[in-house]
């Protein structure tokens, strides 16, 4: 297919800027679990391209993690021209994904996706592109101090590009990663999440590639801080428990209302790149409250009234 | 609402039977399970009707379970009319659900289901009205006897109506409980599922009600029987890591493929009712494959190819 042979210069580019941060991640989460190692699956996708899998388990501070690399293209299947709203058309998409499931509850566990996708006429000359893309943190435990950092450290490297987005892409992200079947409560504390950024010329391009890679950068600042503040912190049973639950929480967004995951579940993408965003484990439990006033119910009154991180002591 | 207050014969008698059989099946859980109780929690519907949900946990034999009445009446959501292909009207729903999660890994998963539903026009007239249901069993190690035992009961149960209902509801149930993002794996080794039994007058609708009752005479004698051979059997680590591992497959199928599940959460039903179906504890390792020829792969094998358990030795 034209699209995989000839990239455009975006493409190439974003290319290399996704397989750079998966090195640049697998190795500050190594440094950060000093045991843990990433075991890699490549895999190709029968109708075109494929994808780096890199997986961590059982490592000292990081129970499970994935961060995936993936360049498909081909023809665009049924279900994504109608979610598209075009014709007939090839496409091509490249992406980051990756999720972090520290082993210790004080550790919060953290998404991240940085992703770039170009549509073609039947011809080959591209009809439409865009960036896509976002992080956001899941505590078991709210921390204000880790909270503000992840925020602040976020509008920090988004302020230059523009003074309205780090609020408008902290909203798009409060407003969708919510279990609306539990009465609207959030799956965390929230981020940046962004989609269908589309650059209008050349120069507009080259200003979202910068932009992703100030997300990129701005993850990096903003979460491995946290890992090494909280990951010697003491916790028992109960504490493992809570992360449990709210792990089974986390299951339940992604299986149910996550686009992506469904998306990619539906159009044959490959299941076990798509589930490592699945914690290790967790638990259900009928009808579980915590304790009005204690820690958890701290957690839970958070993720039920998303708060204003950066403008709060 | 009319079709509240004046039930008609046939969802009379079917209330009173699904009451009659929650109570016959919850004595029947505390019995095998020699120690733990239920707890009831009765729940009302806004919009009209509510249930009885009755959940067992941490027991001895059942680590959890729940069997759950409900009857729902009233205006007929907008995605409901468009699956049911009708105008503006009321319904009237009535059923019974179940799940049993037991502790030791020997003893299967077992899900159940009898429903009735009533559609009227605008002025209380019954336009439409069916029966649905049926049971599924989930083991985690396979035992053909117990397999066998299973289906065969619901077929010696199913023949006096209609010699061709067993294997057409067994096919059905082969279809549905299925993994399509994981090959099309089922969650296990079925039983029966049927719906849209519409009876054509008040003979038909008499005769489907016995149907309903046969299925539920089945449901006791195809699984307590199981539970009794199985729940003192020895298990380890490895079993109970197997069991949690093929939890999470059930939690993906309800999450991603169960219309009922899918159906309840997005038409704001009773979220905690809904989701006890879900295991207790569910592990989600990557790209996990028990041994070639392992007991663990048997299981698996025939969840990849599943069989015509009554017509074998």
């Amino acid at each position: 297919m034209t699209a995989a042979v000839n990239l455009s210069y975006v493409a190439t580019a974003f290319e290399k800027f996704i397989l750079d941060l998966q090195e640049t991640i697998c190795k500050e989460v190594e440094k950060s679990d000093t045991q843990g190692k990433f075991m890699e699956d490549c895999w190709t996708r029968e109708e075109g391209g494929g994808g780096i899998t890199r997986i961590i388990k059982e490592g000292l501070v990081f129970e499970k993690g994935g961060v995936n690399t993936s360049k498909v293209f081909g023809i665009l299947p049924a279900a994504m021209q109608e979610a598209f709203n075009v014709q007939e058309s090839n496409f091509l998409a490249l992406g980051l994904s990756l999720v972090l499931h520290p082993r210790n509850p004080n550790v919060p566990t953290v998404h991240g996706n940085w992703r770039y996708f170009e549509l073609f006429d039947t011809e080959g000359k591209i009809i439409d592109r865009w960036f896509g893309g976002g992080a956001d943190l899941t505590p078991y435990y709210l921390i204000n101090e880790d909270a503000i950092h992840f925020h602040s450290t976020f509008k920090k490297y988004i302020k230059p590009f523009g003074d309205d987005l780090y609020p408008r892409y902290k909203k798009n992200c409060d407003e969708y990663f919510v279990n609306k079947h539990r009465n609207n409560e959030s799956r965390g504390i929230g981020g940046v999440f962004y989609d269908y950024l589309k650059p209008k010329d050349d120069q507009e391009s080259k200003n979202l590639l910068l932009f992703q890679q100030a997300t990129a950068a701005a993850f990096l600042e903003a979460y491995f801080p946290i890992v090494e503040r909280r990951k010697g912190m003491v916790y028992g049973y109960a504490e493992k428990k809570w992360q449990e639950i709210r792990r089974g929480r986390y299951i339940e967004f992604n299986l149910i209302h996550d686009r992506g995951t469904l998306f990619g579940l539906k159009t044959n993408g490959r299941t076990e790149s798509i589930l490592m965003s699945l914690p290790p484990r967790a638990r259900f439990d009928y009808n579980y409250w915590p304790k009005p006033g204690s820690k958890e119910d701290a957690l839970l009154q958070v993720c039920l009234s998303p708060r204003d991180w950066v403008n709060e002591k």
